[in-house]
C-alpha cells in the first residue's frame, strides 16, 4: 500500500481504489506555483507503480480548478540580480520543471478524469489536458493568457494539441481568446458538460465505476499503447502492439477475465464496477 | 479480371466495379475468427492492384457488422500444452496476424465504405475504423471492452486513434464504455448517420456515384498521399507530393480529365457516376 | 517599416498593422495561377520579419475566394513539345512551387485569418487550410475536385490533414464531395460560420482586436511552437519549448506585459486592442 506524501497545496483522498487530488492554494487562486507543481509530480511518482489505485481525480478548492502559472516567480526569475546565462539557465530550468510536470500527468498509468469549475487558465488549461477524461461546469472560463503578458504557452503546448487538436490550437494559443464550458464539447476540451458541481460529481461516478469493471493491468498497458500509437510507424507498431497484447494475453489478469466471460461472473478486479 | 478466391465467411458480390464484402459467420455474431480474417486478407490481396474495382463496402449479415476479436482462439491459444516460451510466441503471432489485416484494410488502394448496422464490438470496431467512409445506423451499439476481460486493443489502437483523435480514443479504450450510432456524428466516427438499413443503402450510393466519377488511378495515388501525409516532415513531404503529381499529371488519366472538363463531357471513366 | 511589392494578380492593403491581402483575378475566378503563386510568395517573403504587421488576412475579390488551380498551366506542362525527362521535370517543378506557396503560408510568423464568401475548391480551399483562423459564410462552396479529373491533392494534403483531420481528409480526397459553409463548423473546416460577408467583417474585428492585445514577438514565437507541437518527440519538445520559453521571458516585451498586468494597465503592444 503506498504511503502518500504529506503536502500543503494539496488535499489528498485515497478511498475504494481512487485516489482525488485537490488543488488548494486559496492565496493565489490555485496557481500552478514552484511548491504545487513539486508537491503534484511527488504525488505522481508515489502513485505510478501501485495497481491498487485505479484512477485518479485531479480538481481545485475554492471554487476553481486553477487560475495558471506563477507569474510571480517568473517575474523574479527574470529579474533576479545575475549574470544574464544565469537569468537564462534559470528560465530554461523553470520551464523544464513545467514540462515535466505536464509529461507526469499526461503518462499516468491509472485512468485520470479532470473536473473543472470556476475556471482553468494558462498552465491550469494545459493540467486538464493531459486528462483521460475531462468534465467541466457549463459556466467554467478557459483561456490561453500567455501571449497578452508577453510570454508564451511553451511546455503545455504538446498537451493543448493532443487536446483540441492544431487548428482550435492555432487559435486559442494565438488570440488568448476566452471560452466557456457551454462550448467546451465543441471545441474538442470535454467529454461532459455538466449543470453545476454535483453534475461532474455524477459524471465521476459514471465513468469510476466503468474504470472499476477493467483489469488494472491491462488498463496500465492500453494506456502505454494509446500514447505510443500516434508515434510509430505502422511497421513497429505492429510488433509493439504483439507484444503489449502477449503481456496481457498471458498474464493471470486475462485467464480470470476470460473464464469470468465464459462463466457469466464478474472477474475479480470488478469491485463496485459493472459487470463486464 | 480478378479471379476472387472462394469464401466461407464472406459472401463476396462484384458488379458495376463495385466489390461488395458480407461477414457472414452467424455461428459467433460475425467474429474475427482466424478463418474469417484469413479470408479477408487474401480478398484484399487479390483485388489490391485491380483498377477496375473502384470501391470495396464492407457490412455485415446477420444484423451486425461484427461482435468482436475471437476469444476462444485466444483463451486456446494461452491454455495451451506448451512452454512459456512456445505460448508467448504464439500469442505474438495472433497478433500480429491481426495487426496485418487492419493494416491491409487501411492500405487498400481502393475507396472503402463500411456499413455498420447493429453492433461493432472491440476488433469489429477496429475494422470500421480502417475505412474512408463511415455510415452506421443510429441504433448500432459500440464498444472497446477489452479492459474488461484483462486484455487490450493493442492491434487496432492505431486506427482507433486514427478515426477518433487521441483524447476520445483514450476514454474509449480505458473505460470500455459503450456508445450508440446517434453518438456517431458528434465522437467522429460516422460521416453519416441512418436511421436503418435502408438508410444506410440511400447513403452507400450517394458515395459511390461520387467514387464511380473520380479517376482509379489518381484515386489509388491520392490514397496514397493522405495516408503518408501525417507522418511525413514538410520538406519530405513537398518532394514526395511532386512526384505523385507528376504521376498523375503525365498519366493519360489526366490527359482524358483535363480534355474532357474543357470539352464539357465526361471522362471515359465515369460510367454511372457524376458529372465532373 | 516594410516596402510591399507592386502585384497584378493582389491588392494588399496595409492599415493599423495589419495587412489584407486580396486575391484578384477576375478573369480565372482568382485561380491559383503562376503568376498569383508567385505575387503571393513575395509578399510573404517581404512581410515575414516585419514584427510590425501583426496579422494578415486574406480573402478574395470578384465575390469569391478562389475557384482553385491553374488547369490551363497544367495542360500545358503535359503537352509541351518537349522529352519525356523534361515535361516530368516540368510537372515537378510545378508542383514544388506549389509546396512552397502553402508552406510559406503555414508558417508565417503572424496570425493568418482567411475569409471565404462563394466558393474555395482545390488548391484555393488548400489555401484556407493553412490559416490560423477561418471564417465562410454559409453559402460557400468547397470542393477538392482533383481527382475527377484525373489529378491529385498532392501538395495540399498535409494542410488538408491538418485542418480536417484525417478521416474527414480521407473522404473528401477521395470522392470529390462539396460541402457548404453551413456544414463547415461540424465538419472542421471553420472557426466561425457568417450570414454574409458583413458578418466576416464582424468576426475579423473581434479576432483582429484579441491579436493586437498579444505581444508580437510572443505571437511569433508561440507560432513556431505550435507548429513544432506535433511533429517533435517528448523529450525533444521539452528542450525546444524552455528554450522558447526563456527567449520570450527574458525579453523586453515580457518585462513590460508582467508589470503592465501587475501595475493594470494595457502594455505598450496593446494598442486598439482589448486589455489584458
Amino acid at each position: 500500500m503506498t504511503n502518500l506524501p504529506k503536502t500543503k497545496k494539496l488535499d489528498l483522498d485515497l478511498a475504494g481504489g481512487w485516489l482525488t487530488i485537490w488543488l488548494n492554494s486559496p492565496e493565489n487562486r490555485n496557481a500552478l506555483s514552484a511548491e504545487m507543481s513539486a508537491e503534484l509530480v511527488t504525488v505522481f511518482d508515489a502513485v505510478r507503480n501501485d495497481r491498487s489505485i485505479r484512477g485518479i481525480t485531479l480538481r481545485g478548492r475554492n471554487g476553481l480548478f486553477c487560475a495558471g502559472g506563477d507569474l510571480k516567480g517568473m517575474k523574479s526569475t527574470a529579474n533576479q540580480d545575475a549574470s544574464a546565462t544565469e537569468r537564462r539557465m534559470a528560465a530554461v530550468a523553470l520551464s523544464q520543471q513545467g514540462g515535466e510536470l505536464f509529461k507526469s500527468l499526461n503518462t499516468l498509468p491509472q485512468v485520470v478524469i479532470v473536473l473543472v469549475e470556476g475556471a482553468a487558465m494558462a498552465g491550469g488549461l494545459g493540467l486538464v489536458c493531459c486528462a483521460d477524461v475531462i468534465a467541466v461546469t457549463h459556466d467554467a472560463r478557459f483561456a490561453l493568457t500567455e501571449t497578452k503578458l508577453g510570454i508564451t504557452p511553451a511546455q503545455i503546448a504538446p498537451y493543448i494539441v493532443q487536446r483540441f487538436g492544431q487548428p482550435t490550437a492555432r487559435r486559442l494559443m494565438l488570440t488568448g481568446a476566452q471560452f466557456r464550458g457551454s462550448d467546451a464539447l465543441t471545441l474538442g476540451l470535454a467529454d461532459h458538460v455538466a449543470d453545476n458541481a454535483a453534475g461532474l460529481d455524477a459524471y465521476e461516478t459514471t465513468i469510476r465505476q466503468q474504470v472499476l469493471a477493467c483489469a488494472p493491468g491491462a488498463t496500465a498497458v492500453t494506456k502505454k499503447i494509446v500514447l505510443a500509437a500516434p508515434h510509430l510507424k505502422a511497421t513497429s507498431m505492429i510488433s509493439f502492439a504483439a507484444e503489449k497484447f502477449a503481456d496481457c494475453m498471458l498474464s493471470d489478469e486475462a485467464q480470470e477475465g476470460l473464464s469470468a466471460f465464459i462463466e457469466k461472473r464478474n472477474p475479480n478486479w470488478a469491485t463496485g464496477g459493472e459487470k463486464a
